[in-house]
């Protein structure tokens, strides 16, 4: 239990209405009870707020007064997501294993492991290992040889970090992630079939990277596939072999980016992308779902489509697309009103 | 070995012809030899009957009858793909390994087996959990603290279910599958980067659900991520937090369901589609192969195209599409022609 | 340390310039250092070979004298993508652990592992298996019962291979792949739910084959699923239940195969293709990236698109497609003037 004002004061948030009101979880609008703080950041969903059984509300700094009696209590934030994420971790702390390290994990005797870490059943580390203070290796996770990881590291069950990877701090792996499996290289022989490209490269996840479950980043063929700090990818994302990632970007599920390809800072990729190999997508630049490029997109724009343009002009293109079969039939009609324009025109010649 | 007349009665069909036969397997039309009950379900591939080695065939009640000398026996189903599967599991039982428990299991001492249960080698089983009679955990399936389960609950290798999930009976879970994964949910700082929103609800899954290898379905941010008794998720499937999926609803293989997606009862999302974050997809409704929407869709209608609309319109569309080069080719044309044609009226007001 | 003339026999190369250079390491064009091999398959980038710091550099027969004092040694050869293979391997090893069997690996007593075999911490293998010669199975391995696999096997940390699977010599599964999953088969009952159809075939891997990180391939139904010798697949690739695939073919990440698929040899599915189930893909078929069919498609032609058509024909279709708005309008306008135009000579024939 928390009182609002204080919880206002942890949260760098205003508070508006009565200071006193006992706080004791979180919950959305629609499911929030007594001694709930609810939350609502999206303005056009203002007429909700009046219903709601919350004890209190974080909204953002210009979201309007709810009218209600009695008065519901607010908080309000500069960026309202940002205090959401902080309310959580202080009314409902997910849950983590504390230190201790399960005798069934199999470490090599030259690993390091930091203080404070928990490593769980079956864990398995190779030789040369050095992973940093307070990590959380859940049961399961898997690291060959060679790896360096930083500080507070999380790596969920069934994780696999292959030979060499390098990892900043505050790096989270959700379960399945696959770090290093090889890239998809193969040279075409004479005979129509292929040799395998080793793949002797790395990979390097910087600070505060976290990647979702399933999703696989190659290593390197030759030097590194490098994930930048802070970039997030969701589950079954696919990074190939090489691929540059710039800081904060996002890559949502189920994106692909194929081989060598560099995606600027703070970029967006929605669900499903895809970018072909040796392509540079620039800075800030949001990919809508679905889409597809084999080609450099610029800085700052947003692109749609299969291949993808510019998104305004790929607007106008499906809003025609979907009507595209009437066109086709009024151009044929056109044709034929044409042609007998030009018979009668003919014929007035004569 | 059973007689055909008595595979019959076990599978409820009609039987039509010498119910003396022996059946000692089940095959493929193609595949069938002596002794094997082969099926067919499509009567456009009537021919293939006449020409099979098969001792009896399978059908539905309105296949024609078989012209062939001595006549192929047959077994008439009102729903022959039912049949199919319970001749299945008749004649050719799945694998399944017995009852007992692995010494190098490690489950905590607070954890509930019940009876009956398989539990293979290095199977981790957190704190708190609760799983019901019959149930089959493989090897290296990993369940963390807190989830409960309900009866012959079968979970494949490497399928990892995360803390607070709760299961339904009959549920079975493909290799690799990973239940409760962080929803992917962050809040963009002041300075850019992102800070993680804790993913603190859990996941649902309610009675006969079957996920299959690899698929993904999240936690939820606060509540609960639920798929409806009876859905069936195909291999590599992303199911976002605080989805609700209603009952018997089928996602094919690659599917991806953004944050907070609503899909009705039996639905049809065909491979590779997908559907943007906080939309609702009707009852009954269809959505093809590599189909994507980020808008609601109506109940029982079929969609194409990404982004999709209405099937029928979409087949239009992309007819007209394949010879769209043309189209232009021919609006050009048509406006040189037009442009002529004003010039001549032109000349000829004069 | 290897002198580049040494190297040039090992490889295969034609050695043009001084062979005494010593070589120790290979590294991409931009990386590499002094002692370092590069390579250069691209003409069109023949520009920046003159500022490599390489000591050498592999090229193909026709590439261009590199003009630079003193003269780069070049090694030339006839495939020089092969001939870059082979130089990772003399030069940059793989990390491969050695001989041996943990402790911890749980091996059913009537499992057979052949002579010079690794396997890792925690693998567990099941009753009859028989794993050929020389086979490293990294720790967290899986292999259900009844599995045979040929000599030189590799499987990383992950990987399962679920009963009855058949696999051929020098077969390489990166992490978390699964192999033998069941196939996505229901049967829709009256009540509108789905009775599962038991998956009781196998998969066939045969010589060579390469499946790269949490890729799926299901079990067939009755009879097997197979992928021919030297079949790739990237990372996250699906491939259903009955899928016969040719030798030689390359399905890049994401593909999805829907059930009983069939492909010939040679062809390649580009990133995030699709096919739809029971088609045929022809020998020497490429499906460009993000594409999908539900149809068969010839052999040796080129196809894009969602529903796919022959390339040429599409790129025309997508050129078109990025200006349908002005389209759409120039048609409207043009039916406008149209319609005015009949108006005048309608008024002419008064």
């Amino acid at each position: 239990m928390i009182r609002l004002s204080e919880l206002a004061q942890q949260l760098e948030c205003e508070c508006e209405g009565d200071g006193e009101v006992a706080i004791t979880g979180i919950a959305s609008l629609g499911s929030a009870g007594a001694g709930d703080l609810a939350f609502l950041t999206d303005p056009r969903r203002q007429a909700e707020a009046a219903h709601t059984r919350a004890a209190a509300l974080l909204v953002g700094r210009r979201f309007p007064r709810v009218e209600r009696e009695p008065a519901l209590a607010l908080l309000r934030a500069e960026r309202p997501e940002v205090a959401v994420a902080r309310a959580v971790e202080l009314l409902r702390p997910a849950w983590r294993p504390g230190p201790g390290i399960d005798p069934s994990a199999r470490i090599h005797p030259s690993a390091e492991i930091g203080p404070g870490s928990y490593v769980g059943a079956f864990v398995a580390i190779g030789e040369g290992c050095r992973i940093g203070a307070d990590a959380v290796l859940h049961p399961h996770v898997v690291i060959y040889p060679d790896v360096v990881a930083g500080e507070r590291f999380t790596a969920h069950a069934h994780a696999v970090i292959r030979e060499g990877t390098r990892i900043g701090n505050d790096v989270i792996l959700q379960p399945g992630v696959v770090i290093g499996g090889d890239g998809f290289g193969f040279a075409r022989r004479a005979d129509g079939g292929y040799a395998k490209i080793p793949q002797v490269g790395r990979v390097r996840l910087e600070d505060r990277v976290e990647i979702q479950a399933n999703s696989c980043v190659d290593r390197a063929s030759l030097e590194e596939t490098r994930l930048g700090a802070g970039v997030k990818l969701d589950n079954l994302v696919q990074v190939a072999h090489n691929c540059d990632i710039e800081a904060d970007t996002i890559l949502c599920a189920q994106v692909g980016l194929a081989g060598s390809t560099q995606v600027g800072e703070g970029a967006v990729l929605a669900g499903q992308a895809g970018v072909a190999g040796h392509c540079r997508v620039g800075r800030g630049t949001v990919i809508t779902a679905q889409s597809g490029t084999h080609g450099d997109l610029e800085a700052g724009k947003m692109y749609s489509g299969s291949p993808a343009f510019e998104h305004g002009q790929w607007l106008r293109s499906t809003a025609a697309f979907a009507r595209l079969g009437d066109m086709q039939r009024e151009l044929r009609e056109l044709r034929a009103r044409v042609r007998e324009l030009s018979g009668e025109s003919g014929r007035k010649r004569d």
